[in-house]
């Protein structure tokens, strides 16, 4: 199996792309990478490792999209740029998967255009990972759609039944409707007519509130892209709020070094599954073939797990699963 | 100046009413205070405090509105509940201002009912704490308004802007609009019409994203109810969630107890302006008089604090100054 890999995507490319798909290999036998990116300086980065060269081939791309800038724009104008050739790779059956640290919006915007949608998919969503108690669990829509139709809300808890299941390794995932109450009445008339859609899901246990996500009471949780931009946003700053508020309170209470030292290292061991650095990435559910996106600030690790992620999309057939339940 | 208190509103009514009204007057000279729910109740409650009988006075309302009963079905058919008649007390001008630790839903559809809206207002709201590192900032709409008009927006930045500035003591409080992104051009079209509308507020500072509110980068935080209230309790559900996992990590390194429980110990000190339950209410910002709506669980120290807020809101003219706000 070949996997393609944005060796100009993150921030901290080349070094992070490369050192991650050299791990990869080492951990996963039947393995190849594509390194997508300008040649010349893939190939001096990869001089800095050992490993089998048979594994390991560049695609030159010399262009790059950064991280901020427009998407649309830079997938209309870098052509050359690593996301768009390493996207076409994929569509031309080069490879069996893409995965980036990249700018997110280009390769969502990238991922639809070149690789289309599946059938019958109404519009593909990124299923992003939120931090819960029990671990990390899927929020979708995280933004690429502000506003959804109600039959989007049921296609995206169809997907994300089978992510959970497949590929996270969830036991009978279940589905919750982010909503104002737990009453099927509650909220908007778009979420009223939601929760009627939705009840034809066995797994579908109603509305869950703001205060149920941090408790992880469903395994997926459904809710229109603004909503879930704004809850992604605000999670991920909650460790660092955490720690300077303890910081300032141990300042106040004049605590000794020592137990400073303590506390913080609870606490980083605490907060050490909120890092979104080490999770793998997250895939583009709904797009015809298999593209996933990992933090900017993406580890080698966390760019090893993404690929090997990828991997395991490809052989647990999400998107031929995703299909057919789609059409059930 | 007359307060009057619902004695029959919250979950640990009479004690926690009565015994805050007997606080407040102790704690501030001119104050009078109207006991609102049933008179045998509270006249049986009060024989366990001392205090000067000529400033509590009863008015009996021997209906009571459970905490989760449907606010208009309540307000319409307990027409002599202490919600109904002590907002009609205020309407009279026997009472300068009403509070309560009661049903939010039905204190805020009787206090339009009854008191009607300020003139040019074109919604009432929940003027909402919510828990930054600074302290506590406004979040509006909190789940009033489910949807907003742009024009509401506005006229929401304005009465936050007053009650911020008179009542929370936080000096030229700036406006942020809750989006995905910074950019005036980021969101859905009505959030774009909203940026557009607001940028003639001289204190309007642009967009905010999620990862902004905890930081606090302004004072007042404007989204619709939905979103609001998915962040409200969101944000609530962080002290307790927070807890079980550094719990759960010292248990996991074996921590000796006396570590547990000076962490304890400085955790509770930092999430203690967390705590919803030492805040003495919020406003609803808009009707036409002072009505004031505290946690369910509000202590003794919450009620008091609630009234004395209440008696600012009266002394400070907040009602005339928004008026002439949305006037000028």
């Amino acid at each position: 199996m070949v996997i393609a890999v944005d060796a100009a995507g993150g921030d901290f490319y080349p070094k992070n792309p490369v050192q991650g798909a050299v791990e990869a290999i080492a951990d996963k036998e039947e393995l190849m990478i594509l390194l997508v990116g300008p040649e010349a300086l893939i190939t001096r980065e990869l001089q800095n490792y050992t490993y089998d060269s048979e594994r390991i081939r560049i695609l030159d791309a010399p262009e790059i999209i950064d991280m901020d800038e427009s998407p649309s724009t830079a997938v209309r104008n870098k052509r050359h740029s690593s996301i768009v050739v390493g996207l076409n790779a994929h569509k031309q059956g080069d490879c069996a998967a893409f995965v980036s640290a990249g700018n997110t919006g280009a390769l969502l915007a990238a991922s639809i255009f070149i690789l289309g949608k599946l059938d019958g998919v109404n519009r593909p969503t990124i299923a992003t990972y939120f931090p819960t108690i029990k671990g990390m669990r899927l929020l979708l829509d995280a933004g690429a759609n502000l506003e959804l139709k109600p039959e989007t809300y049921l296609q995206f808890a169809q997907m994300g039944t089978i992510y959970s299941r497949d590929i996270l390794g969830i036991k009978d995932p279940t589905v919750g409707l982010i909503n104002v109450g737990e009453e099927p009445e509650k909220g908007t008339e778009l979420l009223k007519e939601v929760y009627q859609n939705l009840k034809e899901l066995p797994n579908f246990k109603g509305n869950v509130e703001g205060r149920d996500i941090f408790e992880a009471s469903t395994d997926i949780f459904l809710c229109d892209g603004l909503v879930g931009n704004i809850l992604l946003k605000f999670g991920e700053s909650i460790p660092a709020a955490i720690q300077k508020i303890l910081g300032r309170t141990m300042k106040e209470m004049k605590v000794d070094t020592e137990t400073k030292d303590m506390v913080i290292k609870i606490l980083h061991r605490s907060l050490h599954s909120f890092n979104y650095e080490h999770v793998g990435g997250v895939p583009f559910l709904g797009v015809n073939g298999v593209s996933m996106v990992g933090h900017g600030g993406s580890t080698p690790a966390a760019v090893k797990n993404m690929i090997l992620n990828a991997a395991h999309c490809v052989e647990a057939g999400v998107n031929d699963k995703i299909v057919a339940s789609l059409h059930n």
